[in-house]
């Protein structure tokens, strides 16, 4: 069984030296990363969006090109557990979501994805092999096309930097004046 | 010059395995993480949030065991370059920034962070030997508070996973109903 360019036991090496645990989301993200990629729209360049803010995005970022900081993933939490990838100048794109209609006879890993029992109950080691053994059989694709602001367009409009008139620091001008956290909108008290 | 526990070459070669390329923002993020990261307030666990989406995020998942999909670290876009380390039970935190007062001395810094010349007018190996030759000198830190959502909880109420009526996947029951993205917020058309 491989997961990408990597056996199991790789990613799994993987996982824990990048995301800090080998968190069950993980495991399946691996799955949905791999299956998203295998069955690709036409096209030469794909971004990434993930509609689970938890897991999904690392397993994506170890098996990818495409990360946080590079632009080529986006976060954009539907609260799904569901990855997309896409051709960015078409939009054109193929969703894997974890089906929960297909998850019946995976007690372990239902009990685990609706939350039936709490965490510290779960058994992991039951868990990650119900994950291994049903591999792709849990998840469905579907095509889609995403919004027209997840497109990249060939001919970029970059905003220019400005000083913002509270602060003093340096931002593009099409967040507002003044600067989101001078407007309340900033992760600081 | 050490960035991390990583050798400037290093670090460069991590940033082009995970980033996939030397961008000037990874750079500006290796001394800006480095920074907070030694200038930390006490305490024992340190979450961290990035202002700006790009680059910074990826900066912070190279050197720290922080990523987007461990929960770890969050991006809060003011658009301002600043990144911020923060105790996550007190919410007491280093905030560093790239400081626009600081540039002066610094031509190429000043035009790529002002945007003042377009990128293929850059000139890529002077940007880079001034950023490595400013070091530490361009940037300013703030002690902060972050606002009490970021704040880790040690009592975590954990919402329950519900089917959604309209496209029937499964999603925590705090994001509403419909789910988002039946109402109207997912990624896809």
């Amino acid at each position: 069984m491989k997961i990408g360019t990597f056996s199991f036991e790789e990613y799994i090496e993987k996982v824990i030296s990048f995301h800090g645990s080998v968190a069950p989301g993980m495991i399946a993200g691996g799955f949905m990363v791999d299956l998203a990629r295998t069955n690709l729209p036409p096209g030469e360049f794909f971004d990434v969006i993930c509609e689970a803010s938890h897991c999904l995005p690392d397993a994506v970022q170890i098996l990818t090109p495409c990360t946080i900081g590079n632009g080529w993933l986006k976060i954009v939490p539907t609260g799904r557990f569901a990855v997309i990838f896409f051709e960015k100048h078409t939009g054109a794109g193929t969703r894997v979501f974890m089906d929960p209609e297909k998850l019946e006879k995976w007690s372990e890993i239902k009990s685990w994805f609706f939350r039936i029992i709490p965490k510290h109950q779960q058994d992991s080691a039951l868990l990650v092999s119900q994950l291994q053994e049903a591999g792709n059989s849990i998840y469905s694709i579907e095509q889609v096309t995403v919004k027209e602001r997840f497109i990249t367009k060939i001919v970029k409009e970059t905003p220019a930097i400005i000083l913002c008139p509270s602060c003093g620091e340096a931002y593009p001008e099409n967040f507002g004046v003044p600067c989101p956290a001078c407007a309340g909108n900033g992760p600081c008290e």
